[in-house]
């Protein structure tokens, strides 16, 4: 294999399939980047055997030379010292020269660095997954489902199928869930389906957000293709592999309350800042707990107290408090995060009482909500 | 206490005098940020015994009100909270109220915190020192001077002494040098001097790295203190105080070759990225060493070679190769901090053998030099 590159493709590719490279894997040629060169361009591959990532550099783009093979072939060069060198070079283009005993050279002006590559033959083949049923979604759209939900999964291994995201597909309608049965995170969108267009998978939360990392903030349309136990994100040049959870995903649908006894309308950022101050000494105490009162028509109180530190107490004001008089406290990490991922200047908070869930959703925005589950504080 | 200031001066001196402030104190009081209100103006400390920091904020600057002190006292607040607070308060200015229980009200907007604080009567009184004999530099000079010795100071206890820079000051001369016993780090610069003028101490690496985050990059000048056990900086508003280190800094001298052998200048940058990536591969063995081999008239082979790996070559340009011929190999870390110390797009390195430790200078710049002793590779 023999190919002279420009190296801001190169690098670019790299460090896409370096997301999915990791040193802690039990399959030593994981922690290395298949390269193969074709007389149509180069192909790199990353993957932990969870995740999979398959970038493509064409011979050419837009008229422009990106890539001239003199010998197509294939190698494994370790992921970690080739993103470093590629990144390090002195010159805007790069010869990589595969020989047959897997010595691999690297030239780059007047450096010259000589790798041991692996065997490419060895490397796991990627897995096939029949194209039938595919749906499609422009990427900012992808990229704004995953942000609105992926972090409320669960961290803890006690229940994996919380680690992932609920992913509902039915009518020309996606439907994200996480939940780590504290707080809720949910959103939907419509998408164009092709095929039966119906299904309900958990795509574990760790993939969703490696993905967002590579997707650039394009309105191109990505294809998804889900089988039984994978998922296939397709991009232009890129394709992103994720394993799916197994297991069934609990029925969230009757956690979301139908009704509220107290309504608050408020600027999300104001109420944002109020309470990441009201955190500040809550954090030091055993659960970040804050607490939110009605106080007048158009006001709420944040208030929190840690005795060994201090209190604070600061008022909000409201465009609008409608219902009965309420006093509820909650984990003010899981409200900054819900109202860090709404989007939108105004939001709705609907509560049915100090010890039953609120739901919180961006004013005349049906399409994502935002549930926490409060504290109790006696 | 009660006092109304400006957020942002009051943010900037408490970020000021956190520097000094530790978690891992053995002394309580010393987690605290110590307030004093009188009418000129509010003065904060912050203090680990070895570095103590006070930062006062004048009622006026330039005619601009800052601080309206309402009734002259002194509090001590818990560090971490109160930056914290001060971080994130809602508007322009800051009202700070201290009554007589020690509790402390900080109010500013609609945001009220009230903090538990402690007796400022209880915190250690900071070192009085005779100011007689005083020398002065300019700000971003004394910036320099600790940027290009510092970092070689050594980062173990065993031997103390050399966990500090070593400063001289004779004949209005200011002499600085730093060395782990691997390599050396000298800096001279003229200053003002008055009393006797000459002083042989040695300053912790530790705190001149957090006076340097402190000063500005003026040209104002910064006044010095020093007597037997203490060092006293003085700037605009600020002062830093830290203690000396105990001990004979050992003579530096005679480690400095007269002479040379072989001459070599280069040109810093291409010869720093050049080291940067020989080194990638070299990390990962023992001891990040790189060699440097004289090929020709005008050029230098950088090359290193890790079996597991691979190896790297590459030539540098140079502007002059003089005398005999050379391989010699040393540590890719050392080279890159002696490099990134100096200023001046050209250097010179002057070798006297593969076994004896060689001089890093700008040319025509003799005020300071990196010295570096080789690695044996048999």
């Amino acid at each position: 294999m023999r190919f002279i590159i420009q190296r801001d493709h190169l690098l670019q590719s790299v460090q896409d399939v370096m997301k999915a490279v990791t040193s802690r894997t039990t399959i030593p040629i994981l922690t290395g980047i298949k390269i193969v060169a074709t007389e149509d361009g180069v192909t790199l591959t990353g993957s932990d055997s969870d995740i999979s990532i398959e970038s493509f550099i064409p011979k050419e783009e837009q008229g422009d030379e990106i890539v001239e093979v003199k010998r197509a072939g294939s190698i494994v060069l370790q992921a970690r010292f080739f993103s470093e060198i590629v990144k390090k070079l002195p010159t805007d283009t790069v010869e990589i020269d595969a020989g047959d005993n897997l010595q691999t050279v690297i030239r780059s002006g007047k450096s010259e660095f000589n790798l041991n590559g692996l065997d490419a033959d060895e490397y796991p083949h990627l897995p096939q997954l029949a194209e039938e049923n595919v749906f499609r979604i422009p990427t900012d759209l992808l990229k704004a489902l995953v942000r609105q939900t992926v972090f409320a999964v669960s961290t803890s291994e006690t229940r994996p199928i919380l680690t992932g995201v609920n992913w509902k597909v039915e009518d020309e309608q996606l439907i994200c869930i996480a939940t780590d049965s504290h707080r809720l995170a949910l959103r939907k969108a419509a998408v164009q389906t092709s095929g039966t267009g119906t299904y309900n998978v958990v795509i574990p939360g760790k993939s969703l957000t490696e993905l967002s990392k590579i997707l650039d903030d394009s309105t191109e349309t990505v294809e998804i293709v889900i089988t039984e136990n994978q998922v296939l994100f397709k991009a232009k040049h890129l394709l992103f592999f994720s394993r799916l959870l197994e297991g069934n995903y609990p029925d969230t649908g009757k956690l979301i309350p139908a009704e509220s006894k107290t309504d608050v309308i408020l600027n999300t950022k104001e109420f944002l800042h109020s309470i990441d101050r009201a955190s500040l000494l809550a954090k030091e105490g055993r659960n970040n707990v804050v607490k939110l009162s009605t106080i007048e028509e158009k006001a709420v109180e944040i208030s929190s107290n840690t005795p060994e530190i201090g209190k604070v107490t600061e008022e909000v004001q409201c465009q609008l408090v409608n219902g009965g008089e309420l006093s509820i406290s909650f984990n003010a990490k899981y409200m900054m995060d819900a109202l860090k991922a709404l989007e939108g200047s105004e939001i709705k908070i609907s509560f049915t009482g100090a010890m039953r869930p609120f739901v919180i959703r961006p004013i005349n925005d049906e399409t994502t909500l935002q549930l926490i589950v409060p504290v109790r504080t006696y």
